[in-house]
């Protein structure tokens, strides 16, 4: 019997090091490990998505869209993949479809090859004309499923959630479990399913390894029929990251599955990220696995946030009170997921209620969410907060796709950025600016200065531990020097008093 | 349908500190733990050991048998679980009969339920005593498969070895894959072979982590069959360590299996050992995950040993030459398993060949292993090497079991440890020194002063990490000192030059 083959899709070059080290990762620590990946055997290379091209323009003095150019030169023979937000593109907001089709466009043509289309509601409306678009260019669309927990999440609604992305044209179905909160039976259970209801449709799965137990889901994902795992190089790897590719190689070792990977590539490719992991340090969380989310249904990331807004408030101790309203504010927003922006919504809701008295104070964003202008939810929501939203916002709900109510902005958002110092006139430039108004401006500006990597060497980090461990406060042993008072030299023993 | 219970070794208390922090972990840092570890329903608690054993007495002052007795009395509900190296005891010679039996009665006596026999060459004839001396004090005798990879070590090899020790008397058969080289095929393969041919023997699976594979594993000889597997609180996990216990338990969740822990308790433990694990951060290693050993047949502490033998040497640079030399010898041997004291044995006798030649000098381990001294391997020796060993050592090889040649000894050892100071008499404390000759002596001397940990509070870690950081070289901003010159006193700013 031959194995069946099992493709992998190589993280390290987005969601790893975006999940270890905030995302800061230059671009002059990836191009050597570049022909490696591409030869290893990989069915596809992520490499870009709403945060990198955030960090790159924010902290990196990057151009995204150079980084995306000199990846596909850099790997002719691979897939170059990406993570799309649907109709929020790349940004926090929903764009009209003029501009969605525009981003695709300019995205392939800069090199893109495989589009993982999601939206943190699960709303198959928001992810509609960005698969459609990437479909039009000729390129793959992968329609995907957020996993989650809540009490009207179940295997059924998941499948039924597939049937809906191959019906607007999904290539392949991502389930995409980014709090590693999927178990191996509902792994197995999900992807079972989809395969036995609508044939041999691709499925690849996307698991984190925060909760230390996603490995055996990505074997029975395999087992019940997934073609395509998310793995990152091992020195790249695990704590809110992902699975060790070399694991993986080695877990399908002498069963009906392979990997064909090129194991030597794979060690090359390792060296080289083990030693570009410790010049990042500083981002770095101290993570090593937690299970906590389990029983909490709190991602860490959400939790860590909530902290510091209470903390903000001189309302540190009051984090158990949070913790406990969060499934309430979820329940009553129709259980959305919690994935960005959606658990930052809600969290911060959660601590408005807990602060000031529950509903006492909306977010304009919590408002929205329960207006509908985020999209639909599986659940229906708490009427009569929707109520309150209402009066606090004086908006009404809506029940149409959100980006619907969008006029054309294209030409607006080419006026726009010509007018910012340092815009190339480029329409990669205009969509830039569009998703980052915020931070892009600054960034044109001071393109032309380059890179600006936020690495730190050995001895840069020794040298800081050196200043940061108390001199200039004093000395803690007899020193020699030579002291001039009055004109006179002296030679003086100094200690401690 | 009612899940099947998985029961659940819990190793924080031996392995996981051993491995992960060179097996330094105090008393003082366990005891209150054991409560809650008590309670959550673990199928044992491993707890004792060679290495436990030795640290006690070598590094923190610790009587180990009055350890033993505090885990008693704090676990009453307990099975108390140590691993036993046969014939050899906690030791590293063979010992003779009345030794074995005088270990095990003492150790029982003092509260010991469970004993994991094992020897390092799997020669049934080393374990044989000891699960003999168990059985007839009336305690739990778990014969011991220690897992390698070998040409000649094969599925159904493995699956003959338990049927040897359950002719023995073994009352459930230990998986153990000390280097994580267990994949979960062969995992699956054997504990079902094992449950096929001999019916519903109790099976336990020990692995360590540090491949990144082996929960996989774990879940794959569940599916097979195996009733008990090992695992570490998670905040004594992974890395050379091993799976978190409470991924296994999210693991199991939804499937047919079930491990009925007390979650509650399981994350007071995490959290008193979360608090504990910093303190000893100075021995730990830095590996994350290496799935190097599945391509170099090395374990990662018997690699690391061989680097310094060659660097003591001045010869560093030929550690290729050594990796490469390793299967010879080990071929040559007769394919042991690397594991104490073989791996030491093998990697030693590899760097000298490189360094002076292939068998031009032998060490006296590596010639009592070609002869026969440490027991019989599965594959028959190299005659020409073995002819080597002779003629240098002038010693006969031998097939009997080697402790066969062991005349009484015990009556000896009672008189040599009684002219010890600080001797008190016990029959524990001859076993202490009949096993550690080297350490005991100053061990009993200096008893008396009570446990010496070696934990670092996060201040004391801050205080030398400032020492080490470059004070009493000189300041790096003004300071103003009083110095007093020539019996006058000044204020004096000083700053570098």
């Amino acid at each position: 019997m031959t194995a069946r083959k099992i493709g992998v899709t190589e993280l390290v070059l987005r969601d790893a090091h975006q999940s270890l080290m905030a995302t800061r990762m230059a671009m002059e620590d990836m191009v050597d490990a570049c022909e490696d990946i591409d030869k290893a055997g990989f069915w596809s290379v992520e490499c870009w998505g709403g945060a990198t091209f955030d960090a790159c323009i924010r902290f990196l003095n990057e151009d995204p869209w150079k980084r995306l150019r000199t990846f596909r030169e850099l790997m002719p023979n691979s897939r170059l993949q990406m993570l799309l937000r649907g109709q929020n593109l790349l940004g926090y907001r929903h764009y009209e479809d003029m501009v969605v089709d525009k981003f695709v466009e300019k995205s392939a043509e800069n090199g893109m090859d495989v589009y993982r289309v999601f939206d943190a509601l699960n709303d198959p409306r928001n992810m509609a004309r960005a698969m459609a678009a990437v479909k039009s260019v000729g390129k793959h669309a992968q329609g995907t499923i957020c996993y989650t927990v809540s009490p009207v999440h179940t295997v059924d609604g998941y499948i039924k959630l597939a049937g809906q992305l191959i019906d607007m044209g999904a290539e392949s179905i991502a389930l995409k479990d980014m709090a590693a909160l999927l178990q191996p039976q509902p792994a197995y259970d999900i992807v079972k399913g989809i395969k036995d209801t609508y044939g041999d449709i691709q499925i690849n799965v996307h698991c984190h390894s925060t909760t230390g137990v996603t490995l055996v889901s990505l074997m029975k994902a395999i087992e019940a029929g997934a073609d395509v795992v998310d793995t990152a190089i091992s020195s790249m790897s695990l704590g809110p990251g992902h699975n060790p590719t070399e694991s993986l190689v080695a877990m399908l070792e002498g069963t009906e599955y392979t990997t064909d990977l090129d194991m030597e590539r794979l060690l090359r490719i390792r060296d080289h990220f083990a030693g570009v992991r410790p010049k990042y340090k500083e981002f770095e969380s101290a993570t090593l696995v937690d299970t906590d989310i389990f029983s909490s249904q709190i991602p860490g990331g959400m939790l860590s946030n909530m902290e510091s807004q209470l903390k903000a408030q001189g309302a540190g101790d009051r984090i158990r009170e949070v913790m406990e309203e969060v499934p309430r504010v979820k329940a009553d927003a129709g259980y959305p997921p919690l994935v960005t922006p959606s658990s930052q919504i809600v969290g911060t809701q959660a601590v408005f209620n807990v602060l000031m008295g529950r509903y006492k104070v909306m977010t304009g964003e919590f408002a929205d969410l329960m207006l509908g202008y985020y999209g639909e939810c599986l659940a229906p929501r708490n009427e009569e907060v929707v109520e309150l939203a209402k009066a606090q916002t004086k908006k009404e709900a809506i029940t149409v796709r959100p980006a619907d109510l969008l006029t054309p902005e294209w030409d607006e958002l080419v006026t726009t950025a010509s007018k910012l110092e340092g815009f190339d006139g480029s329409e990669e430039d205009v969509l830039t600016n569009a998703m980052f108004p915020g931070v892009a401006p600054k960034f044109f500006q001071q393109r032309a200065e380059g890179p600006k990597s936020v690495a730190k060497t050995p001895e840069q980090v020794a040298a800081e531990n050196a200043q940061a461990a108390g001199p200039a406060k004093g000395i803690t042993g007899p020193v020699k020097y030579n002291v001039t008072i009055a004109g006179r030299s002296h030679s003086v023993a100094v200690e401690p008093a």
